[in-house]
């Protein structure tokens, strides 16, 4: 099985780390194919950002598609995860809604812990998209951003913690989700200082990647009533044009 | 990994069949424990049984909890998936749950398609008890109710292949969700003549189960906040009672 | 008229205390059967316990159902009303339900005060399955369980009040209930010291039978089509099995 | 105890048969004073006209307020509810909110049939105001509307018995609730032709008001803390500017 | 063009006050008419004040109508708005529904800041009513009501910023409305105070009423098909009886 | 005041045609600019398209923003809305959303009729994201896509008229919108033949445009406390760079 991990990102340390925690928790004979944004911005933290980085994401995925078996786009608040998911004949993952997802079936009542108010409402976007309003309690947050993003898990991890204590304490959570990418791998790090279920997205999209493709095959995809019709794009990568097009006759 | 496999109905075929499907798709060192109610109902169709079945439910896990992994209650409608969830210290994997879940990361909306219209309501049900009503297009059925569950894979085969068919057209899923112990298996038999994704709930449910096996360590579980207050129950199995008063002096 | 009045917890000084509250808000004709569980919890504060709790109570609903014109559930919280419901030919009063519907006909806010935090989910729970919660602000309580529940009426009574002054104040309740059964009898003690009005939920559930008795002749009950097909319980009390069995041949 | 039932229409054979079938409900003790409105439309059937009925059944109640225990606003459609229940310390029942409250006690789904297609927005807007959308089923009525409101119980009989069937078999309603003052008494002599239970409005909210004195000491109505500020009305009948400036000065 | 700028409230300085900020915003070749109402309430504050000052409203606007194009229901709160909109054939703007439309298409979260907690329930019901719920962070008030409306501006101003700043800093709103008549012409005031874009409610309902006589032509509300069916009012104002009974024979 | 006019589509026929209506409801003093998409699609039909077609509208508001007081993005279906919103600081205008609000002022329920079943997901997104679902009752289209764009408006008319008299008689609506710049400008043309208002879309988003602008001081949208924070974008064009980049240091 091949899965791409698309981080429609620029930070390549991020992409890095993320492929080392998806290969330890997937099964030796899965290749994991690490791909990082070659435009765009050196981290995502705002729906316009994220409108410009889904489309980026579009270009890597439909790049490698053939012979691909599921995507996972990397990058917690899944940009571009609902128009890739009719584009692409394949499972595509997005990392906030396999962390819902899986929270979801862990526990009753679910919370997202992140690093910065900045993300609050882009990543309370991704729970409305997944239709989990009624199990989530909120996204809590430290109240100032920080912008050294590479040190964050020791600086921070204190004050996550807490924030973790309240989200079970205020909020009657059970499943503490630690959103984004520059958390990734600290959740199984602070999981026995806090009073629930801990939650790693990276971890999680992983996981549901392979349970994905178990699931679905991938004729199925080719199936759907709901794909998009075939399309001529004009001034796009070819890879991606090919993909809107891939019905049409030569 | 131990991994119960839970019918709260009382029909041993099911449970076998269930177990069969269940070991395909599971890695080889997955042992694969089938339970099947002893009291009860032939096949839960009620929330009144609904309400015993999974009462039911609870006395087979408590009896098997030890050195299990995890474990799936393995009826459509997750009868006492709430109530399992707080008591046992693993993940407890629904059926319904699951394969809601499961297709919620497939594609956008999502049918259930079943045997009998007795059946619409309580799977709806567990629709809105997974925090999903967002992504689902309602529960499509025969008009009337078949009391031969054995042979209902062969006899209502095209009836169920244009029912998928309506609820793609209709209501434009784009995963139909098989449910119902008797429909067990039959997605992957149907799936070439429905255009959208068709999912098999104990397939989902075994996925699920090995997914979150990856994810939540126990000792998470043992630590939860929310878990229900040790409690002396009087008149219940052994095991039952020593599950609830777990925390309790001896 | 006769009413049962069914408390699925083990605790007798409970059901008489509500008993006694029901003979002095019912019509002199109305004879009040008060049953108490004779397995399970002394009190239920879980949905584990309450799958359990509701289950016995059909017990003891089958075994009195004759001659029976209605049967409140006397546990806040309301253990399988759903199925009760469903199975039963009379009707089945929920004391969360009754009290709930009260309140918003007396006025438009509707909160619940009760003793200890780890009732707020299953009360929770019991608004969500009303249908109610766009009317509903919230589950107010102490901090910290108490597990004397015998003199929680003295103990607690300073923090209750000050409990719904600030459910009146900071979550504008027009009407607040005092929700579960160590707390029966409270509310008009303490109403003269609330500026809402305040709700007893088993003089609710009491004047809510006979409201419900004057509306739904039981006749109807008997020709709803939503009523579960009749099944061959095994294992189950005599008394159930037939309930379960009712319109099969001998 | 004396009860208001109040018509904020003018047809006084509307008023005297809802006072009729009050009186076959309430016990003997019960007054039930009868009152119409002497302004206004001979039948409310659009919110403009709820607007101008609800505000005349103020003037009524507020002339009877003297020696009250409680009034029923006998519009189905509960034309000024909301404000009633502010501005008087006695329970003010909705006829449509009773029957819905009353039904949603009876079982879980409920609908709405009644005479004319006229009515179907108003209905619906009562449901939402009572906050049960989550238990509706909707409203079903004949194509076109009727002048002949006199006789519609005759003529439209079998239409009516119709539209419960397709309620039940359509919308799986558990409870039919017969709206709309036209129709009063209607529900007990068709009961036996649906196969749901079938609820009466007007019997419903007398059952209701009844319930509800029970239950809420007039002493707490004056101690809320929600009802408005005294306000100095002008050109207002007489006993309505002392209802709102109640509290002022002399 | 002609707009009727009409308010509900006696308070003719609100009214002058209200009709001089529609002016500076309204292209010169618009005539606004301001009427004030006669009878009711110096300034309505509460639902039952709001069903009079409703009705009252239907009288202004069916006497001047003749000739209208558009007329704006200014109080915040928009008292009798549905039933006028069904009423009459031009556009009927509600204050608080202009605002929040508005609002909507500046920015993405919305808040109400406003002068008493005595408003907050009626206000948040206008934003049900408006169906935008889910653009919407709540009612921010003063703990208390301050009786002097005249000086409110001066008096409350630092308090108001403040509030504003609350719901930007604590509700994450985008866009704050200062709510309430005694209010009006703030928002360009106090903007330069505020992180989040300031909405004048009655500067966006004269720009409002513009924009939608540009829409829909006069001749489309006619031919609506929801509009009530003609009726024969009683011991209504003359105009107002014509309007109800416009389509009847003479 | 100048107007962007931003077509996310590659047919600037659609541009044109669009440019025509606004310059017609618009007042003589505005310029309207209109602009169409370099690269992309003839057409956007897909989410995964406007995810892309978003991002290309970014580059095209960015490039003129310099003295832009408004920009319409004109495709029903609003690619990239939210993000814009955020980035630039003036308004932003969605042609669905202004549609959808204006309608929601002019009557109660809103249907869009469209053209192809290819748009109705799409469309329906932006109700939800809208936030008016409450008064929505759905899009009504054609059964077969059609792909000759062009002859639309005369080839679809009745059958488009039809549809309108669908929503208007079985979904009760009050107001619909023609929904898809294909259909720019027929709302007019077919009005007389509806019994409901009917909405143009880009006229919508012209008129709102100004309402906007007259409403929200530029200087307001630049202290929003909402916006992104600064960031280095990469391999964007010069002025998106520049736009995303705007506080930082030189």
């Amino acid at each position: 099985m091949r899965l791409l991990l698309v981080n429609p990102n620029m930070t390549e340390a991020m992409t890095d780390r993320m492929a080392e925690i998806a290969r330890t928790v997937a099964p030796p004979e899965t290749e994991i194919l690490p791909l990082t944004a070659k435009r765009g911005f050196p981290y995502i933290a705002s729906r316009a950002e994220a409108q410009i980085g889904g489309a980026l994401a579009y270009d890597l995925i439909a790049e490698h598609a053939e012979g691909t078996d599921a995507a996972i786009i990397a990058a917690f608040g899944d940009p571009g995860l609902a128009g890739a998911r009719e584009l692409f004949d394949f499972p595509i993952v997005g990392m906030a809604e396999a962390a819902l997802m899986s929270a979801a079936m862990l526990g009753e009542r679910i919370s997202i812990v992140t690093f910065s108010p900045v993300m609050r409402r882009w990543y309370g976007d991704s729970v409305r998209d997944a239709g989990l309003m009624p199990r989530f309690t909120g996204v809590r947050t430290p109240p100032a951003h920080v912008r050294d993003l590479a040190n964050l898990q020791q600086n921070l991890r204190p004050e996550l913690i807490r924030l973790c204590a309240q989200a079970v304490e205020e909020d009657n959570a059970d499943v503490v989700i630690l959103g984004g990418a520059p958390l990734a791998g600290l959740a199984p790090e602070i999981a026995n200082e806090v009073e629930a279920l801990v939650v790693d997205p990276i971890t999680a999209a992983t996981v549901q990647a392979q349970a994905l493709v178990s699931l679905g095959s991938q004729a199925g995809f080719a199936r759907r009533r709901s794909k998009p019709l075939a399309k001529a794009a004009s001034g796009l990568p070819d890879a991606l044009t090919r993909q809107f097009g891939r019905d049409m006759d030569p």
